[in-house]
C-alpha cells in the first residue's frame, strides 16, 4: 500500500470520526460514502431505501429526532440526492464492483456511531489530532469509522487486483441497536452472494493479532412490551380498575423464573419499566423493556415462546391487554470452516500480522449474523474475522480509539481473503 | 310444657349426643329421627335420597369412610329400611304435619356432628351425666343435638295447637361442611313453603336472650383445585417439565392480591397445598384448598370470577392444566322483617326469655341460607332466630355444651312464632 | 349581608379564581390574602414561615418549579414583604381577631389550586364572565377560591357581631397534595383553639343543603419508595447485578396481598413505577409511588407497618437498598356531636338553606383532619361542615364551578355556628 | 482369575442381591461384608460407628424404620457384634490390607439398595436364577451389589499380588440419598490415602467399555425447609394470622428466579410442598423440598447463598419463621489426569475390555466426590472409573441387572490400576 493511499485512508477515517451519527441517523455518513464510492468508480451504487426492507427496520427513532439529524446533515453538506434517498431513516449503501464471471463475494461493514459523548481528555488521541466528534453527545466509540475505511480500501485493492468476480460491499446502518442487519439481509442484493465476510476491529485483541473467524455471538432479541388496562380510583373503587401494575409485577416474577434449558445458556432481563402516573390511581398503562439471549437460535426461540406465554398469561390474569414490539434481534451464526481457512491463509502473509488465531468467541451480540445467515441459507459460506488493535479505552467508552496502522492490516487481510475465496469457490 | 314432655325431650337430646355422626354419615341419627317422628304420628315422612338432589351434595367422604359409619350405625341398631334409603351418604329427613288449608310453613334444623373428640374432663356435664360421645373422634360440639330436639318438640307443640295449616320440618344433613343446604334446597318439598324459620342455639348469646332474626352470615365458597403438569428431571432437563409448583406459586401470590371491592368486605384464603413428590423432580401435580367469603352474594360472585381467572392464568403461564371441585357453598341471606316481627312477638311471651333482640349479625357462615333463598325466590319470607344459652366452651371446642332448659325456650319460641306467622300470611 | 358586601365578596372570589396557584406555590394568593386581611383590620397576622413547621411540609416541588411560580407571582404584583416570608414554599396565613376574653375559636380554609387546565368551553361560566384562569395549566377546580372568600367574609361578620372571644382563621396551603395540614397543625397557633370548624363547598351536595358535620374521610398515606441496587451486563454476568427490577416485582406482588383486616376497610395501591434504563442492563435503581388508605387511623398504622415490612423484605431478598419518602398523609377525624349541633342550629336559621343534614360521609381524604386532631388532643371539639352548591362539572374537572350565592350561605352558616359555639363552650 | 474364584464372586453378588437394604439400613449387608472380609483375612476391620462421623450423616430414617430393618437383619442372621456397632443407622465397613511401606491407596464402593420393588417378570434374570430380592419393596437396582463384590475381589487380587503398600477399601453406606459420603469422608481413615479410586458399573456404557475417569458430576444439595407461622380464622380475622402460605408462594416465585450465573450451569427446583391443613384457616406451617445443582462447587455455594437469602426474606415478609434441614449433599470432583492414566493403562491389558475411554461425563450426582475431595485436599489424587455392562433395564428401574462377567473385568481393572498407581506415586 502506498503512503498516498494510506494518508488518504487516514483522512477518510478521521472525517467519519468527526461526524458520528447514531443508528438510522447516518445521513451525512451515507452521503460521504457515496462521494467516496463515486470517486473510486464502482460499477453499481444502491443507496438508502434501495438497500433494505423498510418495514423490517427496528428501533427507528421518532420523526422529530430523525428530522433533527437530517437537518444537521444537510447543514454539514450532505448531498440532496442522497438525502432524498435516506429520508425518514433509510440509511446505508451497497457498492458493487463487477470484474468478470467469477464468484459473487460480499463484505459487510457497519456505519453507525453511539449516542454517547467523546472524551475531552488531553491524552485522548482524536483530541490531540483535532478530529474529536463535532456532534455533541455522539461518538464513534466502537470503531465503525475504521470499518467503513476498510470497506473503501478493500474495494480499491480489489479493483487494482486481478480478481475476476463480483464484490458487493454492504455498508450497514443501525448495528448498535441490532436494528439494521435484518432489513438489509432481506434485500435481494444479498441473494447471489456466495461467500461473505464481516469484520470487526479490536474487541480486546491486540495489534498484530488476527482472528480468522469469530464464533458464538449470543443470539439476542429485545422488545418493548406495552400493557393497557383501565384506571380507577384506588381508594374508592379498586375493583373497577384493570390493573397494569399487578400484571407487570406478575410478569417480572415469572419472566426471571423461565426454566433453564438442558441444551445451553439462556438469559432473560427486564431492563426497564415505566408504569402508571398517579399514586392514587389504578395504573392503566405501562411498558417493559425485555431482553433475551441464548447460546443457540433454537434456545432463543425457546426463550421467546416462554416470554410470550408469560406476558400473555400475566395480562390475562389481570384482564389487561399486552402488545410486544420488536426492538432488535440478531441470531447466532458461527464462521464456516472453509471461509475461516481462507482468511487465515491470507492473514499469514500480511505485513504487521504477528499472530493468526483461527477461531475465538465473539463475546457479544452482532447483527452481521443476519447477513451471514442469509448467505448460508442460499448455500454460501461466511466468516467474521477480527482485526486486533491496541485500544486505550474499552468499546463504548469515552476514550475508545484504534491504532490506525491496523486499518491497513484490515484492508490487506480482507482483500487477501477475498482473493483466496475466489480460488476456492 | 309438662314435666313428662320435658323429661322426654332431655332424654332424646342426650341420646343424639351419645351417638354423634359427622356430615353425610348421619345414618343412625336419621334412623332415630324416623323412630321419633313415627312415634309422633306425623302425616308424611320423606327419608334420605327422597329429600335432596344427590348430584348437588358436596364434600361427601370417600366410600370407605361412609361404609365404616354405615356399619357402625347398623351395629348400633339403625333400621334396615332407613339404611336402605340413606346408603352412600343420603342422610336427612323431612316430616310433614297437615292440619288444614292454612299456609305452608317450614322449620329447618341441622343434624350433623363434628369430627373432633369430646372432653374427658370431670367438669364436663355430659361426662358427669353419662351421655358423653360414644363415637370416638366425633362430638355434637355445635348444638345440633339440641336443634333436632327442638324440631321434634315443635312438631308436637304444633300438633297439640289449633294450627290449621301445614308444617314441614327439614332435618338437614352436612351443615358443618356447608354441603347439605344446597341439595336439600333443590328438593321440591321446599317449593310451596311460604314462611321458613331456621334456628341456632348459643353463638355467644346468653340464656334468656332470643335474637328474632340473625343477619349477615358471610357468603362462602370452598373448593379444591387440582393442577396437572408434566414431570422432568430437575437437574438434567428442567425445560422438559411443565411445572405445577411454579403455577401454584404464581396462583398463591395473585389470589391474595385480588382487588378489594368498593361494595364491601371480601376474603380469600389458600388454606392448604399439597404439591409434588420428590425433591429432584419437576412437580407434575398439586392441589390447593381455597376459600372465599363476602358480605354479599354479588361480592362472592366477584371473588369467584377473579379466583377462576387467576387459576386459569397461572396454569396457562406454566402450560399446565387446572380443575376446580366445589367443596361447599352458602349464600348470604338476611332475615325478613315480617318474619323477624313474628318471632319477636312470640318470644316476648315465652317463659324464661328475659331479652328479645330483634336483629344481630350471625358472625359465621351457614347453609340454611340456601333454604331461605329458595323460599324467598318463591315469594315467601324467612327468619333465622338464635336461642341464647350459657355454653361453657365455645362452639366447636371439646367442652361445648348447652343449658337444656333453653331447648324448651326454643320449642316455645319456634312454635309460637309459627302460630304468629299463620295469622300474618 | 348588604349588596355591597356581596359584590365585594364575588369580586374577591373571582380574582382568586383568575390566579390559581398549585400546592406550595400560593405566593400571589398569600399576598392577596394579606392585602384583604389588612383591609379588614385584623388584630394579628402571621404569614408564611411563621404559620407552619417547615420540616413537616410534604410534596414540596423542586426549587426550579418553586422559583418559576415565585417570579410569576412577583410579576403579577405580589408584595415583597410577603414574598420574603413565603420564599421556598412557605405559603399560608393565619389571621387573628381579638374581641374579648371569651373562648378561642378557629376556622380552617384551604387556599391551593390544582395543576390542571380550565375549560375553554363557551358554556363555562368563568369563561363567560371573564375570570377564567390566567395561569395556564392551573385551575381552582375544587372551590378553594370560595373557601378563602368564606374565610374573609366570616372574619368581617364576626368583627361586626357582638362576639366576645378570639377567632383564628387558618388559611392553609397544599391541601391537594395532603402536604400542608400536618405542618400547620404543628404550629403553636393551634394550641389554644377550643373549637374548630373546617369547611368545604359542593361535594355533590346541592345548593340549599348544608351538612353540619362530615365524617369518615379515609385516613391516607402516600409515599415515594426508592430502591438502589447494582447494575451488570444482563447477557454476560447477570449474577453480578443486585437487581432492583426483581425486588420491585416481588414488592408489587406482596403489597397487593397484604391481608384484609377484621376491623374494617383498607386499601393499597402501587400507582406508578419508574425502574431501570436499558434493556440489556440489570436495573440498579427504581421508584414506586404507593398509597394506603384505611377506615381508621389504627388500620392505617397496620397497613403502613405491613408496607414497610414488605418493602424491606423485597429489598433484602434481592440484596438491594430501599428508602421511603413520605409524600402526604392525613388521618381520619370525625366531627364531634357538640360542634355538629352548633352548626346545625345555626344553619337552620340561614336564608337560602332548605335542608340541614346533621352528618354525612365525606367520601374522600382531607388534611383538615390534622388540625381537627390537634384541637381534639388539646381537649377541644371540631366539625367539618359542607356547604352544598350546584356544581356543573365534578370536582377536579375542567368545568367545575360554584353557585356564588352559596358563598354567602357559607359565610352565614360559619359565622352563625361560631356564635353558637361561643355560647356553648 | 480361576473359575473357583469367579463362582465364589457370583455367589457373593447374588446373596447381596437377595437381601437389598436401603440407605442407613444396611445392617445385614454390613454383617455379611464383615464375614467375607474376615474370611479373606484382612489386616484391619473398622465397622459401623467407627467409620463415619455420626453427626454428619444425612437423611437418616426415623427410629421406627431403622428398628424394623434392624430386626429384619437380626432375623436373617446378622451377627450380634456387628449389629451392636451399626445400631441406629451406623452402617458401613473399612477394610485395610497392609503389605509393606509402599503408598497408601484407597478404593471406595457403595453398599446400599433402593426403596423400590424388583420386577417379577419371567424374563428378568435374577428371577430366572432365583436371586430376586427377598426384601419386598427394596432392590439392588443400581449395581451396588456388584460394587461390593468388586471391592472384595480387588482385595483378594491385591493380597495375591506383589503389591507392597497399604490398601484401604471404603464400603460406604447411603449413597442413594447422598447422605453417607460426607460422614465417611470425615473419618481419619481417609487422611493418609494418597490415591483413591471409586467405581461404578453400567451408566449406559456397554460391556467391554471402560471409562478411565468420569468427570462433571453436578454438585448437588437437597434440603427440607420448614416454615412456622400463626393460624387464624381466614374469614373473621385474616390479619391475625402469620401466613405461611404467602411466604411459600413468595419463596417459590423467587427461588426459580435466582439469577443465572456467568460461570456456568446452575439449577434450582422446589420439588414438593406440603402446607397447611384446613381451607378456612390461615396456614401456620408448611414444608418445601428444595434441590440445587451446579457445574462447580463455587456455583453451588452461590446458589445456596441465594436460596438461603430468598427463604429468609420470604419468611420475614410474612413474619414467619423458617428453618432448613440438609438432606443430602455432594460436591463436584473430576478425575485427576495422573490417576486416569493409571486406570487407562491397566484397562488396556484386561481381558474382555474392547474399548478404553479416557474421560466421559458422569451425567448424574454421586457422593464418592466427598472422599475424592478429602484425598485431594490432602495432596492425593483420585479417579472415578466406569466399568461398562449391558444392562437390560435402566438404572433405578425394576429390570436393572448387570452382566456378571463385567464384575470380573472390574476386579481386573481396579487391581491393575492400583498396581499401576503404586509405581507412580
Amino acid at each position: 500500500m502506498s503512503q498516498g493511499i494510506r494518508d488518504r485512508a487516514v483522512e477518510i477515517r478521521r472525517t467519519f470520526h468527526r461526524y458520528p451519527e447514531p443508528s438510522w441517523r447516518e445521513f451525512l455518513t451515507t452521503s460521504r460514502l457515496v462521494d467516496e464510492l463515486e470517486a473510486l468508480g464502482v460499477d453499481e451504487l444502491h443507496v438508502g431505501s434501495d438497500v433494505l426492507v423498510s418495514e423490517s427496520r427496528m428501533s427507528v427513532p421518532d420523526d422529530a429526532v430523525l428530522e433533527d439529524w437530517f437537518e444537521k446533515a444537510r447543514a454539514n453538506g450532505a448531498r440532496e440526492d442522497v438525502l432524498e434517498k435516506t429520508k425518514g431513516g433509510h440509511t446505508g449503501v451497497v457498492a458493487v464492483v463487477n470484474k468478470g464471471d467469477g464468484p459473487v463475494l460480499g463484505l459487510r461493514v457497519d456505519i453507525d456511531a453511539l449516542p454517547r459523548p467523546e472524551s475531552t481528555d488531553e491524552s485522548h488521541y482524536p483530541n490531540q489530532e483535532g478530529f474529536r466528534s463535532e456532534n455533541d453527545g455522539a461518538m464513534h466509540a466502537c470503531g465503525h469509522d475504521s470499518h467503513m475505511t476498510m470497506g473503501l480500501g478493500t474495494i480499491e485493492a480489489i479493483q487494482q487486483s486481478d480478481f475476476s468476480g463480483t464484490l458487493k460491499v454492504f455498508f450497514q446502518p443501525a448495528e448498535e441497536v441490532l436494528g439494521g442487519g435484518k432489513p438489509m439481509s432481506e434485500s435481494p442484493l444479498v441473494d447471489d452472494v456466495e461467500a461473505l465476510l464481516a469484520v470487526h476491529i479490536g474487541l480486546d485483541h491486540p495489534s498484530g493479532e488476527v482472528v480468522a473467524g469469530s464464533d458464538k455471538p449470543l443470539a439476542v432479541r429485545q422488545s418493548r412490551v406495552t400493557f393497557t388496562g383501565e384506571s380507577a380510583h384506588a381508594g374508592l373503587a379498586p375493583n373497577e380498575g384493570r390493573n397494569v401494575m399487578q400484571a407487570i409485577g406478575t410478569a417480572i416474577q415469572n419472566l426471571y423464573a423461565i426454566p433453564r434449558h438442558r441444551d445451553g445458556l439462556t438469559r432473560v432481563n427486564v431492563g426497564w419499566a415505566d408504569v402508571g402516573e398517579a399514586t392514587n390511581v389504578i395504573a392503566d398503562d405501562g411498558e417493559l423493556g425485555i431482553e433475551i439471549r441464548a447460546e443457540t437460535n433454537e434456545l432463543l426461540d425457546y426463550m421467546n415462546e416462554k416470554v410470550e406465554r408469560t406476558l400473555r398469561a400475566a395480562a390475562d390474569m389481570h384482564d389487561v391487554e399486552v402488545e410486544t414490539e420488536l426492538l432488535s434481534i440478531a441470531p447466532r451464526e458461527d464462521s464456516d470452516e472453509a471461509a475461516v481457512d481462507a482468511v487465515a491463509t491470507a492473514a499469514e502473509g500480511v505485513e504487521g500480522v504477528t499472530s493468526v488465531v483461527r477461531r475465538a468467541d465473539f463475546g457479544a451480540s452482532e447483527d452481521a449474523t443476519y447477513l451471514m445467515q442469509a448467505v448460508k441459507e442460499n448455500g454460501g459460506i461466511a466468516a467474521f474475522p477480527i482485526i486486533g488493535t491496541d485500544h486505550p479505552g474499552g468499546h463504548h467508552t469515552a476514550t475508545f480509539d484504534v491504532n490506525e496502522e491496523d486499518i491497513f492490516v484490515g484492508i490487506d487481510v480482507l482483500s487477501g481473503a477475498l482473493l483466496e475465496l475466489e480460488t476456492r469457490i
